[in-house]
């Protein structure tokens, strides 16, 4: 780190802040400069002492990281893209996946509906929510248990892999008796108590961005996760939230092409809330290939319309369909294609 | 809830509209303006069905909502201050309290030198992280159960009633069985099963405002503790993540004012957080005691240029004392005395 | 507009709402609800009186607009694509264009040299600014008129149209002279007296989003292009401004799928500035591609280095290559070929 | 400023930055650390070339500035408070000034009427816009001349100073005739020219900050002023806009406290465009003393509910008056009196 004096710090305030660093484990390299003293702190920034508590110290202006704060996600520590199995399936490392259906598991109709729906225009995960998290307790929370029992009769029929979220530490044994993946919503994505559980379950992890998590936050809340144990997570940027209301979130689409640069883990894109306009998510999807995500987690309803939640931001069958062939050319484009290690004899691409 | 039609929208759309809107239980009043039609839903949108999801089809542009989405913590359920009883001490309804002590508990004579310092200077309660929540996994993750066992202590000690964060639905029994008040930390804002079992333990409960949750949002995760049978909520507003960089969070002093019009609940302050930098806490202080609100939680530290988190938002004893000369008369401008309930014979306001 | 009156108001505040309607010259339909009264008021929102100032009224909750604030510039008033004639070039309306160039013209010989690099890779507009705007009085702020000599020199000798930025209302005719597309930049993007002398010259106008301006903002910034009897202006989505600092901006695609949407005018993106980093322009320049823009606004410099200003944030002549040639499928995905119009033998597609 | 190298940069690539880092005339000393190397870069980083172009090189990974961008504008240079004279009356330096009046100047009535009645409550400046920027350019624009010399009258009448806002350049001029305060908005913030024009004037200006912009930018664009020959610049905080939409911009009270630190310059608080809601404008200005303002710039209005612009967010005399009484004790806790230099025998504090 870079301790950065206030011009006019006298020597003696200098030399405090050498005895300090020292103290603290760095080894102290002070340069003087035209207008002001900084002081080189020479260390691991990431195991050792955190040095901004220095600027707690009169003659300090601030202090400057120059490391990374996190290392296990980090290209540097794994040049390669990584590939992530998820029973059978393999997602991330060239692999393109579709994860499309309900925001919410409504019924059993619903569900089994949507997923062969899906299926059959080439998704080979299906979304749904069981446990959902709602801004007010007087909004529909969800089937619970029921909903998992539903997601799973529907990946018994369909063969579809099932990524849903969870809320509650206490419910991740359970939802991860039926998920192939445990999706960490935005809401929960610096809940870190939630993040370890999840880890230690085993299975992959779909982390959301946080609603204004910057991307270092993002990444080292996927540290998290492997410096627990598990090595499988996709990260997922899902918009931040900002000045803008004709979109309920801001698409960070730049963040996706950062995440690939700076980590080695798939990232996928959720287009829905991503904006919350079901008249936005073919657009979306399309700049999300050409940017280099890895894959779609896409919110598909029967009759938005009438959904039990999020209905504005869902899209139909039909457009559904038009989304699956409107991105085509811009997956071969990016020189990707969807889950081919999936696609039977019907395959759809 | 208004749904707004887009111009040319035919008689047929219309009434699909009207059809849709009596469907789900609502009364349709269709209204036909200059440029477009509008058909104001009659109903209550609190229970009944959420009609954004009417915007899924082609011809609704937008639909507004015209009531409230909270009831509980709302002024109209209930017109006056909420006073919430503390093992004895009373908070808010016309008391000001000094919450104040460490961001982190780190040891035995950390706390305790804090705790007398706070106490002298007129603090009732004991502020002191025992579970932190940490950015990076390799940052100081607090001293847990050591921590709790700690502040038990310094209660015995002062008499000082203790605040302390729960990260975990888990340790919420433990958690509760030491501290007076539960903290809820700015990251599970919308941890609703946190909130939800919170709620159930019975104690008075702090909740910060989410680094990027608007009014309402904040609002609605009172109401989630109160629809879960615990009444006693302080809200407590700590900055918002905006572009500025000069602090770590923009505080929303409007926002405190706003949450005292609408809500009985008593509003708290935390400067500390709410700007990240110690040079700034006295002003911030009061300002917030300017704006009507009902007590202050500050973090407090023997020497924060060692502090084992957040240093540079510390304020050392020389520093409180100064802070609780400055804010005196901003108390008596605003008619507000510190804790007049608990002050004996050595009262220092 | 619809006025939202507060809970229990009386049947004469109901009257006095109805009454200031009705003098607005609004025509009143007031509706019961289950918890309160609305008023809807019909009329012509975008000439009548803004009746937001209702909310002085103490019975009055909210104003909530019904039609848009636009017109020129909106879908509804030209349903088709507009193209944008541009001294014998088109733009827009299915002609994709590249228009690249240095931030700041610095010299002849780098301007020359770039301009000549960017047209042998098929742009059709050269970018460069003579008069810079900048943050600091102390930073390089243009060559000024010099700088638009060169920019003269450089469209004589390659042909290139001309795009730079103009600052000053003073400046218009001066620089209207010399460019063939007058550039608005973000911080003058509701400077509105720029915007109607810029109108006024008759030459094109691209105009830049504002740092924090609503999509809706930004088209009215165009409206008053329009209203003021030019009606050649190409929206630029430049980035907006967010909490995330591992990039300048947050560059909002979604918004660039909305512009197409909302309004006929042809949508331009400026990567370069949409994220500050030299290393994601190709991935934003692709994906802005997918969400349907019509053209880039590219910084190319010979050695960004050395660059005067922004030097992090412009590709050299090699990484513009590599660019050029990672768009051509995504331009193919997306139907569109760079300026046919203008391709000559030596066309680069 | 401090170049921060990739991990794993060759001695060769450290070697070039070195060089270029010389060339551009700062004194290099690199560092080698656990995982990197870093270059300090020696020399006064505001005259001199700046270093972030470097990293467009591929082995630079950031650089960091260590320096302050200011000068003229910071309290290194003039330690003291500034007090800014405006025809008579002084400002700043421990004067607390009330400026206020309508929104727009809208009728020789209201404008006088309104002008009396802040007079006889101990305002000393009368506000007033004659042009006005408005969002679309269907919205009353303001009265131009007719509403400067309106402005003059009720100066004429009063002997109240006069602050009005000036949009073009070409009408600085004039504008300055009549004014006895330039204000420049929030909109052109960073209109560089026209504070560059407003600056030569020679009349006191206040700069409001920007919507979206950083405090360094904000005291940057005083800077240009200071710069350019002028002394007398009020800085102006009005709020900036973040995701909250309960008030129309989050007013920033900590940049107060913080441009009262970094600035000798006098700082004025908007209330009313700051949160846009008359019924928080009291709060919020007890909280601006509190955080230590300088002076309130309130919008008063006769009849608000009729107000041609920006009803919602304009005080009327009634609440005026309960303002001053409001904010009374708070001054008094502050230490300050309202403009004591002008109080006759009817002062009214």
């Amino acid at each position: 780190m870079i301790i950065v004096l206030r011009p006019h710090a006298t020597a003696e305030q200098i030399e405090q802040v050498v005895r300090e660093v020292t103290e603290l484990g760095y080894q102290p390299s002070p340069i003087t400069g035209v207008t002001q003293t900084i002081v080189a702190a020479i260390g691991d920034e990431r195991t050792q002492a955190n040095l901004e508590s220095l600027t707690a110290l009169p003659q300090v202006e601030s202090v400057l990281r120059v490391q990374k704060r996190y290392k296990l996600v980090s290209r540097e520590s794994h040049p390669g893209d990584t590939e992530i199995p998820v029973d059978g399936l393999r997602i991330g490392g060239g692999n393109f996946s579709l994860m499309a259906g309900p925001c919410s598991v409504e019924s059993r109709a619903q569900l089994l509906e949507t997923a062969r729906a899906v299926k059959a225009l080439g998704a080979t995960v299906l979304r749904g929510g069981a446990y959902k998290p709602r801004t007010s307790p007087y909004e529909f929370q969800g089937l619970g248990p029921d909903g998992l029992k539903l997601l799973a009769e529907a990946r018994e029929e369909t063969g579809l892999k099932i990524i849903t979220e969870v809320l509650s530490e206490r419910d991740v044994a359970r939802v991860a008796g039926v998920a192939d993946i445990l999706q960490i919503g935005a809401r929960n994505a610096q809940n870190f108590q939630l993040l370890i559980e999840a880890a230690r379950s085993g299975k992959p992890i779909l982390l959301k961005r946080g609603m204004s998590e910057r991307i270092e936050e993002w990444l080292l809340g996927a540290e998290y996760i492997l410096a627990h144990g598990n090595p499988n997570v996709f990260l997922c940027e899902r918009g931040i939230r900002t000045f803008e209301t004709w979109t309920r979130n801001t698409l960070d689409l730049a963040a996706v092409a950062i995440a690939k640069k700076e980590s080695h883990l798939p990232v996928i894109v959720d287009p829905s809330q991503g904006c919350g306009r079901a008249d936005l998510v073919i657009a979306l999807c399309c700049g999300a290939i050409a940017v280099g995500a890895d894959g779609l987690l896409i919110e598909v309803h029967p009759k938005p319309a009438e959904a039990m939640s999020d209905g504005h931001q869902q899209v139909d069958f039909d457009l559904f369909a038009k989304l699956r062939a409107a991105i085509t050319p811009f997956l071969e484009a990016a020189k990707k294609s969807v889950s081919p290690g999936e696609a039977g004899p019907e395959g759809c691409v």
